[in-house]
């Protein structure tokens, strides 16, 4: 293997001879990064290189010295586990460098990950869970056309074997909807998944069909006959998209011992068949690409932020925190960055408010909860703030999406509404009784759970300035308005709405077992107990001092969560609790049981978190 | 408003004229049943009940007393808020009485809830998660016909606003995939969603370009048209499909003042539009309808279960979890009941070895964990013993699906590979580190960790006859042996491979932290410190009693566990121990970052649950 001395970079005027001798870089520097890190996907690359070459050199538009340039196009690898070769491609890009490719690929602490994720400068999000590149893609594309009048198109590598998750149908789905004539899939359709054939082998009519059957537009090719692939790929960028280029292509290509064969996925080649492969290719080369350049001319900027002027209620007024949320996110709807989300629910969890203050920022995605945080993840990509929303149990629809968000380290703001039993006679299908325990354990999240319509308005705008992905939980039903318009809730911070220097109990609660913790604070009253009533609005992160303080000074929690035991408020407060070594006596009410209809007061009784079971278990914890 | 007296049922020989009677009647009921709950969505039962008019009396196989009967044929409304419809159905074959269904509709205790459930002999899976129902009764139709040679058929009503869904093409992939001409969808396109008109309308040939394309036959009919539809259904049902019979009605047909309006879903009529709307109707009927019987003859039985014989290992032998989790499936696949489902990682997860030995009851859904997770559901509906297997990360994908599966009471095994950091260079995008969370909170779940092979295997031959929900968590890497083959693993318990009376500290871990703990306690027994080990492999129930003695008798723990540190092993411990109002000195150590690729060594030290912290937490820990 000798190297060449670089040469002048291939430009858009380079011949399709140039273009081949790129690919086979792509494909020589696939088989290298992947052998000298041990692992990975070579063949997977393989497939692909020809695609991505042709596309580097001729068709996107990157300034590769400015990837911040909102003109640019976006390259989404949604087969995410071909990373080798877009990682050539970088260093084709001249942004990666030969050493950094040879000897950092999915080693520790470096940049060049196994999968791609945005510690690259060049990589907007984060993809390896197959099926949620696509879906992502649209959300750029929504995002660059709609929001910012950006010439930018977004182009993304999809994988045949992802083509059977359903997210990719709801993706293909809303680009064909809303005629996204910036996005363009392109599909290595090369036969082989990771344990045999995929489902529909190399039959690319199939999937040409249904990619028209969901209103995009589907160009067969051959993904190794470069003219026909330029063809197609110009075509495609014509403006008249949605466009999927659904390309026949070998896995391996370019390898002839691994080239289609079976038992080769996902791993690397043995260093001897590596240096075979290498040779075979032509050895290593060194050309770098400078391929088109993004439109020139400034982006539309973005119009000046209003005042954000919140709604004030009136203390016992009964409002429902899911019409709080409504209103306080019509009103930061001032700030030109905010869009909205939602999965046909909107009348349900209020973001219609938004969407009639400000349609053109508001996005319905229809009942597809994974596209939904897939377009908020994409358009966050370019810089907005993403408020979705749905019910609290049908967002774990999207768990998978807003996990990967987090490894995108994308930024929105979550609601789910018509959490727990309290929502009534609907049944257990509609309520959410899981999404504490789901939106805690997503990496860098803070969850917020209000008890009322003012501490509902001020945590929908402090949402607004919360790094990471923020959750929200709202409420069915309507209750007293228990703060005054101008209080403070602090992320992390507490209320402790009544308390006196004779508690001999705390009753911890949230949402609406706040309201039930009050009302049996005024039962125990009755029978001369002091109650605290701890109104943890913050569940992540949690108020640590105050409820360390309440087990010192009342020795003795009740807490009341209209969640399953696990994962939730009352492992929140008690983790919270042994890390301070404090054990006071503590009841942790929570729903065990599978709810069936009823009304609120029925089901919160039956699950044994209404007033008079928490009162009941105060009583039986001071008497012990 | 008068009653008729009860008639001769009718029959598949009755006329259309009587079926329309049916229909009148269904929409009736459905109106009052509604009315009289104060809730539920009449306007969506009326679109659908010329179509289920047509098939119970005509079409839908099913011998009312005996829902058992293994010939029967199976409906599910995937449209689960259709419940009125639903319930009126049953008023009508004789198996609800009209006073159940007026008086006891969404309330209380009440065994016709808001959206169907298991509860309710004739229903199969629950649904009310929109695009569920659709993916279940695939599951059944593959059960019955691959696994039983049922003569069954499977109807399963949908609505179009849950077309949107991903879920639902991965459903008809699979349908179309598997030919499954027992599988009849009817979709009952009426135009309105929740919030306004469905992203395609009345655009019947839209939705039948897309089942086609998916390899399912399409059938568009006027759904108020009850020949055309009896037609259609004749068709549907004719052992050529897949099908799906795509019905342009009309949302609240029948109500003049509600019919294809806005603003209606969701809402019972109030009482007095009710009253005209059953008037209108033609008043209260009494029909009642004896459809079609099943075929007779007797169930293929199924063959007699051979030994399980569990595969057996050297103490110290490395041996993945993994790995004995697919050898232990192998073996217990003796049980006839049981089967397998993969989404195309079987090398990975190793259900490739129960695929090798029993390939008819092994499913391949490719990469489609939703549909994985419904065609589980499915078979267990029938009476299978599902374990469904995929990356823990990617179970994530199918929340929703587990979510729902226990408000079905279904009993299946679950199990998720390359869980934490552990696994390596390939990222976070694969590392499942919310999965404990998510299944603890699974109502009824149970979830196991094993640490080493015997421990894997004797727990994988235990889920076998788990009822619930049950989870298993494996571990990418080989390690050693720590258990001789006879020992045994309740569920519940835990191991201590490590004690001693001078015991000053408690190391708590499983899987990959189990023999860093292990390796913790070695290096502080070089220093002097007695340490016991706990191996908690039961998560969830958790070994209260071991862990509250270890913490009595040490004083100290240390946890260590490679999840985020909510909602796992950690939350479990404390809450075990503060129900014990024990606190003793507590070192909770998880990942809190957000790991990137490096070897399984380097990540687990980089996010502090190696050996090295563990041993120092607890010396900082015995030092206080």
């Amino acid at each position: 293997m000798t190297a060449q001395a670089p040469t002048r970079p291939l430009g858009p005027d380079a011949g399709l001879d140039q273009v081949f001798e790129l690919a086979q870089q792509l494909r020589v520097d696939s088989v290298r990064a992947s052998t000298s890190a041990g692992s990975g996907h070579p063949t997977s690359s393989l497939s692909a290189a020809d695609l991505m070459a042709v596309l580097m050199t001729r068709h996107l538009r990157y300034d590769w010295d400015e990837p911040g340039n909102p003109a640019n196009d976006h390259l989404v690898f949604s087969k995410g586990h071909a990373s080798p070769l877009l990682y050539a491609m970088f260093r084709a890009a001249g942004v990666v460098g030969e050493d950094e490719l040879l000897t950092t690929y999915r080693r520790f602490g470096a940049r060049l990950e196994g999968h791609p994720t945005p510690v690259l400068p060049w990589v907007d999000v984060a993809t390896g869970s197959l099926g949620q590149g696509i879906a992502y893609a649209v959300g750029i594309a929504l995002a660059g056309r709609d929001l910012e009048a950006s010439p930018c198109r977004v182009w993304v590598l999809c994988g045949d074997s992802e083509m059977a998750e359903g997210s990719v149908w709801e993706a293909f789905d809303k680009a064909g909807r809303h005629r996204l004539a910036n996005f363009i899939a392109i599909v290595d359709v090369n036969r082989l998944g990771q344990c045999g054939p995929t489902e529909l082998g190399w039959d690319t009519e199939a999937y040409a069909r249904r990619v028209e059957a969901f209103g995009c537009r589907a160009i067969t090719v051959d993904g190794h006959d470069l003219e026909a692939v330029d063809r197609a790929l110009t075509v495609a960028a014509d403006g008249q998209g949605p466009t999927a280029v659904v390309a026949r292509t070998v896995k391996g290509r370019g390898v002839s011992e691994v080239a289609d064969q079976e038992g080769w996925h996902g791993k690397p080649l043995p260093a001897d068949l590596a240096d075979r492969a290498v040779a075979g290719l032509g050895g290593v080369r060194h050309l770098s690409v400078r391929g088109p350049r993004p439109p020139d001319g400034a982006p539309v900027p973005r119009p000046a932020a209003g005042p954000v002027e919140l709604p004030r209620y009136e203390l016992g007024e009964a409002v429902a925190t899911r019409s709080a949320f409504g209103k306080a996110l019509a009103a930061v709807g001032a700030r030109p960055e905010v869009v909205v989300l939602d999965a046909e629910v909107g009348n349900s969890t209020h973001t219609q408010d938004f969407e009639k203050a400000y349609p053109e920022r508001y996005f319905q995605t229809y009942i597809a909860e994974q596209q939904m945080i897939a377009a908020a993840v994409g358009m966050a990509a370019r810089g907005h703030r993403p408020y979705a929303a749905t019910f609290a149990a049908f967002l774990t629809r999207a768990h998978d999406f807003i996990r990967m968000a987090a490894v995108s380290r994308t930024t929105m703001a979550l609601c789910g509404s018509h959490c727990g039993v309290e929502i009534g006679a609907d049944g257990p299908s509609q309520m959410g009784l899981e999404d504490l325990a789901m939106m805690r354990a997503v990496h860098g999240s803070t969850v917020l759970y209000p008890g009322d319509a003012t501490s509902a308005t001020a945590l929908t705008a402090a949402m607004a300035d919360l790094p990471g992905i923020s959750y929200l939980r709202t409420t069915r039903g309507a209750y007293p308005v228990l703060y005054a318009p101008d209080e403070v809730f602090p992320v992390g911070g507490s209320k402790t709405p009544r308390r006196g220097d004779q508690d001999t109990v705390t009753l911890v609660g949230a949402g609406v077992t706040l309201h039930e913790c009050l009302a049996a604070a005024d039962l125990l009253a009755a029978d001369g107990i002091h109650a605290r009533v701890v109104d943890l609005y913050s569940v992540k992160p949690v108020d640590a001092g105050t409820l360390a303080r309440a087990a010192r000074e009342t020795g003795a929690l009740v807490v009341a969560e209209d969640h399953h035991p696990e994962g939730g408020i009352g492992e929140a407060v008690q983790s919270a609790l042994m890390a301070r070594r404090l054990a006071p006596a503590l009841a942790h009410l929570a729903v065990t049981g599978l709810p069936g209809s009823g009304t609120t007061a029925e089901l919160l009784d039956d699950a044994g978190i209404s007033r008079t079971h928490i009162a009941e278990a105060a009583r039986a914890l001071i008497q012990k």
